[in-house]
């Protein structure tokens, strides 16, 4: 690979990752994909929120958030933007699945680079493939951000045209979740929606805060189960991530979608 | 851990595994676990045709059978018996699902230690957990040993009683499917019936050598769709991997099962 990176295993930059460690072994583990800007991490509160649930949920114990912010100021400069992926994994444990008696979670960050998105994303939109993969239903799994994504690798496999911007991914019962790597929200007049995650999918920091930010925009947000046929009818479909904010969504499958203001009034409030 | 092990990493001890391979990402890779036994590796054909089937099947190069056999014989010695855990992954991209236009796969081999089974699992029976997580459906993953392994994880957290040998999973439907690291036969006469895995879970090479050598210990032997209530009435039912052969099932959710030789017959024609 060419692309340059740097990172901090368990704080250090002289470590290895184990091959016993249960992240490789089993991708027991979570992660999060963040900005940092100057020496600030975007809405670190809600990743630290989200990854802490996240951990809680596979019974894995949280890094506290002072360890990971002491590695993100190692690694990243004040005059720089770049992004922070962290990943926390159960540890290394003898083969089998049973659980070690005493886990020690592995933390990684890893420095990359700010992804260089086209500017027609933000000032026109973008176009979605529709995945053929449906997303399995796991109950215990939705909503965890986990390492268990090779459902989001096999559907990002199925395009290479540049100039699609992400996958719409469906259930198995053909419900409308997420993109491979976006939340969703479809708007109907003054209402959002945003799909249900029971089920399947990741529960997004963006879409969190969007659910949250929503009145102060004029707008009724909440969660739905949302058929494909539905999407279609919408006023709008915008997919939000917490690295580009929010895009207006402008073909999907090759059918236009009906557009509007909403990603970027949602991205100024996002940004506020 | 105290557990002991040796590995290599692309051939090399002294390699180290990269923060962004997508094994540890994503759990981009497959695995397997193999007894080598004084220098040989049980039903190596079995292991490598399966090994290249679901590389296949993730669209991941599999490393040719010599190099993993070179691996295998730098780290075990011919006077002792072990496990090797073979793992390829779609080795290092940058962040994000997306596929490196030249993939370059990692191929790990990790020794560790023979599990020391209890004598009685051999000789009486084992005894299973009734696992309350349910196997999502994702026929495009069914039936490949990949790394993304959370399920079984979360399944095999549900006991630490170590009278207990797995733990029995349903898929969503309720269907019974196979153990936590294990597939599983159920006699009715002389017919064995093993869930068929179009849906989920792993399709083990020992499940099918025993597909294969049922004809000649006088079973018909088939794949079929299998309710827990339909399993408890089976004359007989049989665990199956590739470590241990066959063990008998003696008791299922504290629910006594019948009892009879086929784990054992299985046991001597794997072997023999």
């Amino acid at each position: 690979m060419t692309a340059l990176y740097q990172y901090l295993i368990n704080g250090r930059n002289e470590a290895s990752i184990s091959p016993l460690d249960r992240g490789l072994a089993y991708g027991d583990g979570v992660f999060r994909t963040l900005a940092v800007r100057y020496g600030q991490v975007d809405h670190w509160d809600r990743h630290y929120h989200k990854l802490e649930e996240d951990c809680n949920a596979l019974g894995i114990v949280c890094p506290v958030a002072e360890l990971l912010l002491a590695d993100i100021s190692r690694l990243f400069t004040r005059d720089e933007q770049a992004v922070a992926k962290i990943m926390i994994t159960r540890g290394e444990s003898a083969r089998g699945y049973a659980l070690p008696v005493l886990a020690q979670p592995m933390r990684v960050v890893v420095k990359t680079a700010l992804p260089e998105y086209p500017a027609e994303n933000f000032s026109k939109g973008v176009n979605l493939h529709l995945c053929r993969l449906r997303l399995a239903h796991q109950p215990s799994l939705a909503g965890i951000k986990h390492l268990n994504r090779l459902e989001n690798v096999l559907a990002r496999m199925e395009w290479t045209d540049a100039t699609i911007a992400d996958g719409l991914l469906l259930d198995q019962s053909g419900n409308v979740i997420e993109c491979t790597m976006s939340n969703l929200f479809a708007r109907y007049d003054r209402t959002l929606l945003t799909p249900d995650l029971s089920m399947c999918g990741v529960a997004g920091i963006t879409r969190q805060h969007i659910l949250e930010l929503a009145p102060a925009l004029g707008y009724h947000a909440r969660i739905a189960h949302l058929s494909l046929s539905k999407l279609m009818q919408a006023d709008e479909i915008v997919i939000c991530n917490s690295l580009y904010g929010a895009w207006q969504v402008r073909e999907l499958n090759n059918q236009r979608c009906a557009a509007g203001d909403l990603a970027e009034r949602l991205r100024q409030k996002i940004q506020g």
